[in-house]
């Protein structure tokens, strides 16, 4: 279980609690929400972790779909169709796929309609992929019209059409029951999984959304899910201060009030940007907003930014030690990484070692540790440093980097989120403004007007 | 030649005009630097791009070390040693690689002592290389004592070595000149490269910490070259009003006297993305600073945060449209991808179309669309959203994505830097708060202490 730790929030204990208390009500509505296990409130991905129907059809699917043939899932989809997907499978194997050729099925990731990336994508099916067992395409948009997405399946599915036209068989769509999309893959005989409806592209990586693509991909969506239930039941008991996400919104909603409008999450694990880059959604969508509850303009939101150690210490350390207090920053780091090397006397295949000593001579403290040894006293020293310099932060402390503890800080933050919401007075899980770039964008694709530089 | 706008800076014109011209005599100061053409005073990175010397050096180094084996250039640096690198490299051909599995030379970049990534590349290392001409390893520290590089450098070459002592001569160091990891590379016979003591890590891609590396990796550096020089011959005329960097800083730091505390930098091409990371570093280190020149404690500093689009529309928009007004904007843009594809035309073979539809139907207007099309109607409604909401905003619209144009950029971007930081009145080359960690970092280390959880 993840350890959180609020000591260097520099906000005072009676704040922290008098402020956490007013979140009873709304504590105990999550709670409601979770007993009546339905999806018709906004905060009913509470349930998914807990959707043993979803599961099987999920893996039911899987097992339809997965063969000891398959090479590549392709996930289509950007945003919220994607972001969680790929936080996952990167903390688990896509931030080491260039360095695992060999290793398979792999997930590639096609979000945006950057001509470059989509050109390289569709010349790379056109050569690699010879058979429709070698892949998988798992089209996802909630609304079901969302561009990017229709463009880019479109033209995927041309790509592979060109080879044979039963590689329609290897698509699966993802979407709002009932939408346009829906109809027509159900036109098409295309399989299909659905979202429940209330639950916002930001909340859905336990749905199918993120579960099927992960499945594909190798990942055990059941441990998973362990660790998202386990953030869950903690909700169930009644002691606020007790309820690590709730407090972790707390220290954030008081520091906003002070003037922090940067949060940093700094990850001491490159694996874990793809999990900031799904956080940066969830609070930016979540908070950023005009309007609170009663009508009054407010321009909310707290920006987030993601930092990874040790790599940012050499580029924004600066900023942060001796820039603006703007910032509030939580640190995330497990000290048990899945592999781990040690320096003087590391061995792959059991051959005797060189004893030459090349360069590390120049620090010799270096001499005999391990890495993870390495980048513990970095973070150590970074938290003394952050301490000096009495800057505000929290700490979450991952048990480990399994399948389970991304689960579990995953849910850590949705439900963070549902309070943190809730203290800024303002609706968690809509976004209106972004209509606002979708209809202009949409007037010029239909005027078909030309830019000329 | 790239295109500057200030047109949506929000910004009066007399404000401009007159904040500008405090300039001339840094913009003064800057001609003499060039003038001079040495590495004796700060701003002396201007001179990297015109050194023939260094040009030379480098090629000719390159011509020994590559050969039609070559598969692998491990960049081993961290921050200013290989943020430039990385920058130039992802735009040219890395963030496309996963899509390329057959092209060589590849850059794999190692920066942080990250346990599981050191781990795969030791495994890959030693399962993919079987000749020491398949591979260059590139070690870059300016001051040559850094821990991560030092520690990953020589796990790398212990791996090599299990293979043969001979992949020593596929070593090259980077380093300032008598640093003690040149002193080092020097008695072991080491191939060298130096990097002008005056010039930080930061200012250094133009040095032989990018131009090495790059030429490696298949990178043309004449090119990017050309690019550089052709934004510093901007410095030559005397009318700082026609000084699109010089325009730029002057924006930033009007808005940053408004309270935009944030400087969004939104690249409409997920290839770019890491040029954002270098920009980071560069306005962090570089701004981010306790005490100005006076020594009054002022805690300057811009926040930069990266944004690509269209991903991050479906991410953070809700929040830049709907959130605080805190942040200044610089949209990057180029009409003219290398690559693009049209949908219901497109053929990548010489085949002949299927012309069925799949999901087209479910947005006509996409219909005979080329990419470059979709991406140019988000991007424009995009910024008419930031008009409607009057969000300011500067444009840099990128000739092409090709070598020179990056060059143009990354050379906009150290320019504009000088005249901010000489508008915040700091010291724009020192970084005196990142010794805080380090020195935190290096007692931990040499007490061993151990962490329990």
């Amino acid at each position: 279980m993840m350890k959180f730790s609020l000591d260097n929030s520099n906000v005072p204990v009676n704040n922290l609690q008098d402020t956490a208390r007013t979140l009873i009500p709304y504590l105990n509505r999550l709670q409601q929400v979770m007993e009546v296990k339905n999806y018709e409130t906004d905060e009913s991905s509470l349930n998914l972790p807990f959707d043993e129907n979803l599961l099987a059809e999920v893996i039911s699917l899987k097992e339809r779909k997965v063969n000891s043939n398959l090479k590549y899932v392709i996930d289509v989809g950007i945003g919220g169709s994607n972001l969680g997907t790929k936080a996952i499978y990167d903390a688990t194997w896509g931030a080491f796929d260039a360095l695992q050729p060999a290793r398979s099925p792999k997930i590639i990731f096609c979000d945006t309609t950057d001509p470059e990336f989509i050109y390289f994508l569709n010349r790379f099916l056109d050569n690699n992929i010879s058979t429709p067992e070698e892949i998988i395409i798992n089209g996802i948009s909630k609304s079901g019209t969302t561009t990017e997405t229709v463009f880019n399946l479109e033209m995927i599915i041309k790509t592979l059409f060109k080879k044979s036209s039963e590689y329609i068989n290897r698509l699966v769509i993802t979407t709002d029951e009932n939408s346009k999309m829906w109809e027509r893959a159900h036109n098409l005989n295309i399989d299909m999984l659905s979202i429940p409806k209330i639950v916002g592209g930001r909340y859905s990586v336990f749905s199918a959304v993120g579960l099927f693509p992960l499945a594909c991909g190798g990942v055990d969506i059941r441990t998973l899910l362990d660790g998202a239930r386990s953030i869950c039941k903690q909700l169930l008991q009644s002691d606020v201060l007790q309820i690590s996400p709730l407090m972790s919104s707390v220290v954030l909603y008081l520091q906003n009030k002070q003037g922090k409008n940067i949060h940093d999450s700094f990850f001491f694990h490159p694996e874990l940007e793809s999990v900031g880059k799904w956080y940066r959604q969830l609070t930016g969508e979540s908070l950023g907003k005009e309007k609170d509850l009663d009508g009054k303009e407010v321009h909310a939101g707290i920006t987030p930014t993601i930092s990874v150690g040790s790599t940012d210490l050499h580029s924004v350390a600066q900023l942060y030690l001796g820039g603006p207090t703007d910032k509030i920053t939580t640190f995330i780091y497990s000290r048990k990484p899945r592999f781990d090397l040690t320096l003087t006397n590391f061995d792959l295949e059991g051959k005797n070692l060189d004893k030459e000593k090349i360069f590390i001579e120049l620090i010799p403290s270096l001499e005999g540790k391990k890495t993870s040894e390495i980048m513990n006293a970095i973070f150590e020293g970074t938290k003394n440093t952050y301490q000096n310099h009495k800057l505000p932060f929290m700490e979450i402390s991952l048990e480990d980097l399994s399948t389970q503890s991304l689960g579990e800080f995953l849910q850590f933050k949705m439900v963070e989120m549902m309070f943190l919401g809730k203290l800024l007075n303002i609706n968690t899980f809509d976004q209106p403004n972004v209509e606002d770039y979708k209809i202009e964008t949409k007037k010029i694709l239909e005027q078909n007007i030309a830019f000329i530089e």
